[in-house]
């Protein structure tokens, strides 16, 4: 590598799923470049691969190690995914934070929610105010989105202009949050990009997006027809649903009741901002319990089938005093993250069960807070970027985004998390592979996604867990039997025999014939007891579970 | 209940899900009727509710109470979910077991697989021909399917006649099985029909159905248009499918390969059975290696993302001497069953990765097996019911369904696993509740749902698992300290402390506080103990583990 400053962009989370957005950007001597941090999301767990698991965060080690060159933090907008991290990564990056203003009053709350300082926390106006961060200049781009106050960041550079969009749309009238300007958009264009960092979530989307002034209309009628209570649920942080779902409720007559936590937070905070003028009042649940069903609305968490939100509880009986009834309505103003059917589904039944009509799936009653694949056709056709890489999305959506800007012969790249790429030149250009991945808040520690914790409850899910303990006296003999404790697992082996009692039976055997050396040795005995254990289990079950054996030594003194 | 003989309809699975399909009939003095038994079928477990479960199959312990009336068994046909429990559960039935001959084939592998005797399957030709079954007299109604000799049940009773539809979908040129008959259905039709018990998977689609033989023209233009390799999967059990493929394959010139076990015994069984005359020759993996790969499609298991099936294995490297390169396509001629996304996406973007094309979701290249709405409302014309029963379905579909008969003006009821009902009269009259559920193949031993084995596996996989040992000596004291050893825990706790080191002094520090009364009690003992630990890991991890706390008391003799 040659002593020329340059200009890299690496993806620590984000360019490899939806969810958990941190983009570092660079420019100096190689090796030594003057770095920002553009978001800092988290993403959710699943049985299937992080059972227990409360929140995923990116890796952000490389950075941590690179923490004395990190001069600023830029956070997009107030998505988990974007922002939810910032509380608990923050104590290890410890530079300032930049944000919009409604951003920010969400960002302080996730730093005070970690026990951090939300003065940390500095609000910024839009474009042409902009923030200088070492070699970068940074203003905050307005864009179309789902929440007040998205926006794109427009990152000057000694080597040129970064566009990086944020997630965004393309909405004429979203309801919240500014309109997406073309013309606006079209004169950044006109200053020269070196390279735009473009949203993918939606580019297997052929048709151009719809805005979210298209819903009332339908809602209205949905609602108008309703019989009973009408209960809806979008995602929490979908302030523009929030209030579009309010106003038609009121339109209609009905008072509206907002359940859930983080629903709650964001309206009061979008409220409180001035940036929801045009919301109705809401009723609280205690007042909403008197008011007649055919004249209220619920807006609730849970969109997602979470189990713990108030969409889950309702499906289950009362929540907060409230019920549904045969002839209420539930609305399900949202998509569905993929993984996440089964959860929505059961609700569904659930629901079903209680004869509760279920509105899903239906796109005239929901629309996507992402650009669609013409519309990122338009952004690039605006932005007239010398060279596009696709961010925020799995590996086949960035894939595809590359695809479709390459057919209308831009110059653009697949950049994977880790990927550290040089903007520098005419094409990006791989100058590094840093470690990434993910890391698991696991109640209030956090545990790498590879260090095993993980997978131990994965292995004991799959095969149950068996304890083995054992009592060696201080001759060296056992003292008394082997005990056997079983968790998760059949209770009784081939022909009815009792699972622990053959184990305990066939660890005596093993016991007898074990020599002195064996006995003495706990890492060879250990080893030799777990496979007489899996032996039988496998034997009566047919089930390789997880073994525990612990030896206990008794000494003379 | 007065002694008039009356005829019962009473389904222990599928209706309430989709899969593990087993509906009784019964026909006789109220709690003497003879039984008939309809499928019997499995369902598939998942990492949420069910880890480390091979098979769920209904719970039958109230046919197993009243086999002494079951008369027989009917098989509709050879899919997972109508006849994969065959070989587990009929050692508690031990009643014949009536089929077609290709389901009859199948049938004899699931249970010979289980060591049962082949020979209770007996082969049954389609109507007229028919199985005399105590008051029941039965035939075989051919339908269309995905799959040879699909079948529905013309069931005569002294009160009627019954049509139970088994899964079935309107084609007219399946391409394997029979295609659907409006004349022979509108003749059935003709005769009276008291009751149409009617498949209900599709019935929230309200397209009219696809015929298998619209797929050829759109898979053979994919296919010429592919440069590399093709590998297709598609439900190993969709033998029409199977053979449009190699057809299609065929047609453009290439060898086809299949991979995966339970395809190619489908396979092999319908060609057996005289009923795959125009599938193409195959070549084995051994041939097909040496096969240039813009000559070769491999038709491959795993169309669900399955981790052990072909699909996932290629996904992750080589799998039986193949690989996957760029430029290669990959092709899910399939639909991806709700729950399942996450796998499959997982495969989509490891071939992104690969620089494989992958076509996903594309309806052009897969129809479903089942019904839609407007084809069930043709089959309500033809068969023109005194009453409707959907069957086979998760509840919400079970109840669309019935409103969509409602709508008709058709009698019509939802009738969920365990609800016994009379079809004696102008409506179905619920007469019972009996316990039903879900039992769990686990390994190779079978698990109660509710008996808390997997309850045990989900927590351990939610908080992990602590054990704690302790000796106590002959005088009722603690030997030594208590030991604690983790599985699925973070090894530190705040400020990095050992979380093991922390659990043990807090446990000495208890043992040593606690009074003799409570020493010698071990159920306390192991309460309090238990406590602590918990105390500790809340305190350190915010996790509530599962504890196991083993007390071994040293005796004098």
């Amino acid at each position: 590598m040659s002593g020329k400053d340059r200009l890299i962009y690496l993806p620590l989370g984000g360019s490899g799923e939806v969810g958990m957005n941190a983009y570092v950007y660079g420019y100096g001597r190689p090796g030594k470049e003057r770095l920002i941090l553009v978001d800092l999301g988290v993403t959710f767990p699943d049985m299937d691969s992080t059972p227990g698991v409360d929140l995923i965060f990116p890796d952000m080690s490389w950075l941590e190690a690179n923490v004395d060159r990190l001069e600023a933090i830029f956070i997009t907008h107030a998505h988990e995914d974007h922002v939810g991290a910032l509380g608990h990564l923050w104590p290890k990056l410890k530079a300032p934070v930049f944000c919009r203003d409604f951003t920010a009053r969400i960002a302080r709350h996730k730093m005070e929610d970690q026990g951090q300082d939300a003065n940390q926390v500095t609000t910024v106006a839009p474009m042409p105010e902009a923030v200088e961060a070492g070699p970068f200049t940074v203003q905050f781009m307005p864009v179309s989105h789902s929440l007040p106050e998205a926006s794109g960041l427009i990152i000057d550079t000694p080597a040129g202009r970064i566009v990086h969009t944020g997630d965004f749309k393309m909405d004429m009238a979203p309801g919240v949050g500014e309109p997406f300007d073309p013309e606006m958009m079209g004169a950044i264009g006109d200053s020269g990009v070196k390279a735009l960092v473009c949203d993918s979530t939606n580019v297997f989307n052929t048709h151009p997006g719809r805005s979210e002034s298209s819903l009332p209309e339908a809602l209205g009628e949905l609602i108008a027809n309703a019989k009973g209570m009408v209960v809806a649920t979008t995602f929490a942080s979908n302030v523009a649903r929030l209030r579009t779902l309010a106003q038609v409720a009121q339109a209609q007559g009905r008072s509206i009741c907002l359940l859930g936590r983080a629903m709650q937070r964001m309206t009061k905070t979008a409220t409180d901002a001035g940036l929801l003028r045009d919301m109705p009042p809401t009723v609280s649940v205690e007042q909403a319990r008197d008011i007649p069903r055919e004249n209220l609305m619920l807006i609730v968490t849970g969109s997602q089938g979470e189990r713990r939100a108030a969409s889950a509880q309702l499906a289950r009986g009362v929540y907060m005093g409230l019920s549904m009834k045969p002839g209420d309505m539930f609305l399900f103003s949202s998509m569905t993250i993929p993984g996440n059917e089964r959860g929505v589904i059961n609700i569904i039944n659930a629901y079903s069960e209680m004869e509760v009509d279920v509105v899903s799936g239906n796109p005239a009653y929901h629309v996507s807070g992402h650009a669609n694949r013409p519309d990122l056709e338009q952004m690039h056709d605006l932005m007239r970027p010398a060279m596009l890489i696709p961010m925020h999305g799995e590996h086949r959506m960035l894939r595809e985004h590359t695809k479709v800007a390459l057919a209308k012969g831009l110059t653009a790249a697949v950049v994977t998390n880790g990927t550290m790429v040089d903007l520098s030149g005419d094409a990006p250009r791989v100058v590094e592979h840093v470690e990434t991945g993910r890391v698991y808040l696991d109640g209030t520690r956090l545990v790498g996604a590879m260090d095993g914790v993980i997978r131990d409850r994965i292995r004991m899910a799959i095969g149950g867990h068996v304890l083995v303990t054992l009592i060696i006296d201080e001759g060296g003999q056992p003292l008394g039997d082997a005990w056997a404790e079983i968790m998760g697992l059949s209770k009784t082996g081939r022909g009815g025999r009792d699972l622990i009692d053959t184990m305990e039976e066939e660890l005596a055997t093993f016991l007898q014939r074990a020599d002195r050396k064996l006995m003495a040795n706990d890492d060879k005995l250990n080893e030799a007891m777990r496979r007489v254990v899996r032996q039988v289990t496998m034997e009566e079950l047919g089930k390789k579970p997880e073994v525990t054996v612990v030896i206990s030594r008794l000494s003379d003194d």
